[in-house]
């Protein structure tokens, strides 16, 4: 059977199929998706904090008295009162935003779609960060752009090859996550978010700015967002997914409404538009206050989660040559072994002790790079499993480094 | 500003850009949409139908059980119980799907974009009817193929000039729209539809079938889809917007397994995955036998529009050269004028009247022809808005055709 599908649908596919293949990542990913496996691999919010309540308090609100709005077709430009909220909350960030520069997208990951195929033709260069966010790349690869990248220090992406880089070639645009990287878990410090703005402004191009943690910081002070320094050379990318719910597929995009329009074109031939049901529900939501008290809640559980697994790792794994990031906030850590430990068949390894991380060679677009980084994930686990996990982790790459 | 923007922005874009400008049609639209005027010209399903009560149930009931399921990340491929449900009803359909022949989406036009994305090569012919459904042509566009058209009649399009076509010219696939075709009202005969069936293999082609008005026939039996006459070469697509509603933003494709795999990759850099919330919530809704339910009720309500509408065209449009398709199903009527009239110019009178349609020459791939038709929605109106809104348009007709 399969060899006849072989033969009909084979040759059908287009050559930019051939960039879209499931990533090694994925496959390496289903063995972690065991029951009783401790899994610091995905990157999932917390299920028992979900405001359940409030979601259904929204709908018995909504649906009697907006009903017919909720579920009929609305414009691909989103809905007003949505796109109100956020322009206004985009404005207490600092970014004089209005409805207009607002576009509302099934998950961030439809606007990182969405942007590749507003923007790249094939060749085109992106700078990014070496690791970078798989999903980014995952969706631009469909447009087969080159991957020029920069690495990362505890200060974010770095700014001395930037600008060297921008001197000799033709960057399309610059990929920034300024906030608790993923998966580096670093953040952009002001003064490299000053400098990158100006490189942008001085080599004529722009910058995605991906900022899903921006809210969730457990210490420390907030700095700005790129786009609030050069609002006209930024197109800045922020969820619901992390502060309400995944599930409900939500995202925003903010950007100057010149870039808005040709968005929204796109998006009007990729899914015509967003879910208007889940725009009502996380509109009523945010209106109602219960995701700012909502973030807050977040914010306490995820810093003590965070901080059991630094501490549980000052304890448990060791310490030679190995290395690890302090996030300040977000979902994320970032692991650096000793060079030569392979972390992508150390898996196999910990999937048999229970206990899963993601290898960090999946976040270089370039291949062949990272193959001693790991991220784990520590937003999702319980306390228990956190402290369980990362003691069976640590024993493995203690054996691992001829540490026991 | 816009001068600044236009500088800095203006020469960023991608090629493909230029093919995803908002269509003409949208900008003529929007003349349409003053709140007091009668408008055929949406494709709407009536939202005074909508099953708002069932759908706040299945939040109560689904919200408090399954929520921290229902908010959470979910596969790529879709949640299990839904593509259980379509599975099953597939197979009612005498297609013998399986869940791994099942992919949910963000609406067909989702289906329609992942389909172009997975197979289309700049260049690549594609053969449809003319007229064709303009999301369609939307959605490829971006990945620039070339059309090659046939002709419709009213047993639907025509495969005469289909085999000419498909000897001459290597064809990635036919698009076909079985069922009550928007735009044009017809339904394909099963002579024609075994026909299309047997030339894809002869030309070792395969077809997308598109039938999202298939559930909603008036009138007449039902024909066999051209999935369940060759599975292993047709991608199929039907959704919930019609039966259910369309702000869910909720369909599914069916396709062989080795297709589905393709897809899902392609979804996966799109948008991760479709809603979680709204696909458990269609599947509750749809489960409790609440869309078969809603289903006899919409036809019922529709198929006395459409009565109503063919009736008041009786009374009031002229007869010299105009003709009209008398739908079994679905949506949409179709109607040709005379030779030289220009619906798209005539449409600024007729909103001055009050009363909207679409110009025909949107649904036709390859420009420059239709400019005597138009497309009229009959879902959408009151039945004293038909009446009246038919009233006025024909009005207008036999003044344009000099019969008052």
């Amino acid at each position: 059977m399969n060899a006849d599908m072989e033969k009909i649908w084979g040759k059908t596919f287009a050559k930019r199929t051939e960039k879209i293949k499931s990533s090694v990542i994925r496959e390496l990913l289903k063995i972690t998706q065991q029951p009783d496996i401790i899994s610091f691999a995905g990157g999932l919010p917390a299920p028992e904090l979900f405001p359940i309540r409030e979601i259904e308090e929204a709908c018995r609100y909504l649906l009697p008295r907006l009903g017919q709005k909720m579920l009929q077709y609305s414009p691909t430009e989103g809905i007003q009162q949505l796109k109100e909220f956020l322009a206004e909350k985009m404005q207490k960030y600092g970014v004089p935003a209005e409805p207009e520069n607002i576009l509302p997208t099934h998950g961030s990951q439809q606007a990182l779609d969405l942007i590749g195929k507003v923007f790249i033709n094939e060749g085109d260069k992106i700078l990014t960060s070496r690791p970078t966010y798989l999903g980014a790349i995952q969706a631009w690869n469909a447009y087969a752009p080159e991957y020029m990248t920069v690495r990362m220090d505890d200060h974010g992406m770095t700014v001395d090859e930037m600008e060297e880089i921008l001197k000799n070639h033709k960057i399309k645009f610059i990929y920034v996550l300024p906030n608790f990287h993923n998966p580096a878990g670093v953040t952009l410090s002001l003064e490299r978010r000053k400098k990158i703005t100006e490189l942008a402004e001085k080599y004529d191009t722009f910058i995605v700015e991906d900022d899903p943690y921006g809210e969730l910081r457990y210490e420390g002070e907030d700095l700005p967002t790129l786009i609030s320094m050069k609002k006209e050379r930024v197109i800045y990318l922020s969820t619901f997914s992390k502060t309400l719910a995944p599930g409900l597929r939500l995202a925003w995009i903010t950007a100057p409404s010149f870039v808005i329009k040709k968005l929204v074109q796109a998006k009007q031939g990729a899914d015509l538009h967003t879910g208007t049901f889940v725009q009502y529900i996380a509109w009523d939501v945010a209106d109602r206050g219960i995701i700012k008290a909502h973030v807050k809640k977040i914010r306490e559980v995820y810093k003590r989660r965070r901080d059991l697994m630094l501490e549980a790792m000052e304890k448990y794994f060791p310490k030679k040559g190995v290395k690890w990031t302090r996030p300040e906030g977000g979902m994320f850590l970032w692991v650096i072994l000793p060079e030569g430990v392979d972390t992508a068949k150390l898996l196999e390894k910990a999937v048999e002790r229970k206990v899963a991380y993601v290898p960090g060679f999946a976040f270089y677009p370039n291949a062949d790079d990272g193959h001693n980084t790991m991220r784990l994930n520590f937003s999702n686990a319980s306390e228990e499993n956190i402290v369980e996990g990362i003691k069976r982790l640590g024993e493995l790459l203690k054996e691992e480094l001829g540490e026991k």
